[in-house]
């Protein structure tokens, strides 16, 4: 039985991995649908979603079980806690992936970016691609290297989301009110989906090392 | 043992509806703060934000606890997992109402509303208060007609929310870009705090009845 179990635990890290795949596609996915304005990907981005939903279901269930079934303590117990946790985070990433779609449909056949910030935003969405690609590796691999990496990443997607306001507020911008209302909802999602992966990171650090490492909320 | 352990579980709605009560508080003097440019009522919101932490924190070590020295199955499992998943969503709530205090703090002197939304954003304000404070109701009485008017007053908010980039979007919107920054994140926040208000009643619901009500993702 207790062998059994041990394998549990190991598949439980498997789903998250797994979400987190699908996560990091989703960003992906959603910033090219972005930049590009192109929908039929936005409208691929939104609909995949329901995968990830579905996968997070799928996994709680599993913990549910498992902690049901097994009873266990100690750090186990953390571990499925830990897993129930992570998978909100991971599902609300894919939210927000899905968002920078919507955005994308919303403004179709315009791009949703003003011209001022293509860049800021390309460079926020390669960020929490990465983070989202690192946080595979974590929890495939636990190298626990990644999670400063992660740490690093979105402190400077907080920088540049810090940046997309003082460049709303130059005197030469010159984007719509709409415009600039999108712009602040899409520089919002990409630094949450940031955060979310930090969060993320932090939980697998506590779960390998017993330590956990506080983070200032955001 | 089998009636301590029903104790704890009441305790642990409690320990949820103390939360909500400092939610309710933490949206009522920020939204205060807000429309009076009040910078010493933001700050007592933010500092209090720390008191939800903590006792998120601790709400979240005994239902640990309990999973661990007691092995709930069936319906006490869900219930003790349901109150991890509730109290993550409280605490959020109260970052939210941090974060429209962290406005009033960032635009004092000035107030962040521009004038064509300050009515918009008081109703919001007003519904988001009443959203938690039927929380509280709804955590120490379980009357589930509070269920669906908190999702009737969450419809409310999403429908101001909308509103207010109809409102942006319209020729004589005059708001300066960084105004119009603040003024989308402002309605954002509202709008997210919504959100986790019905995912809370949501939760309770499911433990009371035993059947989820699927809500749509936001």
């Amino acid at each position: 039985m207790r062998k059994l179990f041990q394998e549990d635990l190991l598949n439980l890290g498997d789903q998250l991995a797994d979400i987190a795949v699908l996560v990091a596609e989703a960003m992906d996915k959603a910033y090219r649908s972005f930049e590009t304005a192109d929908v039929q990907l936005a409208e691929e981005v939104i609909a995949a979603d329901q995968r990830i939903d579905a996968k997070q279901v799928d996994l709680d269930e599993k913990a549910i079980e498992l902690l049901a079934l097994q009873g266990p303590v100690a750090a186990d117990l953390r571990l499925v806690v830990g897993a129930l946790r992570m998978s909100t985070s991971l599902e609300r990433m894919g939210d927000l992936a899905r968002h920078i779609a919507q955005l994308t449909r919303l403004r179709y056949p315009d791009t949703v970016s003003p011209t001022a910030l293509v860049t800021v935003y390309r460079e926020m969405a390669e960020k929490c691609h990465s983070i989202a690609k690192k946080l595979v590796e974590l929890l495939v691999t636990r190298q626990l290297d990644l999670v400063d990496e992660i740490v690093a990443l979105n402190e400077q997607i907080d920088e540049l989301h810090a940046g997309v306001f003082i460049t709303i507020a130059k005197p030469d911008w010159d984007a719509s009110p709409a415009s600039t209302a999108d712009a602040t909802l899409a520089s919002r999602f990409f630094e949450r989906f940031g955060d979310h992966g930090v969060s993320v990171a932090h939980k697998v650090q506590y779960l390998v090392t017993g330590e956990w490492e506080t983070k200032p909320t955001a």
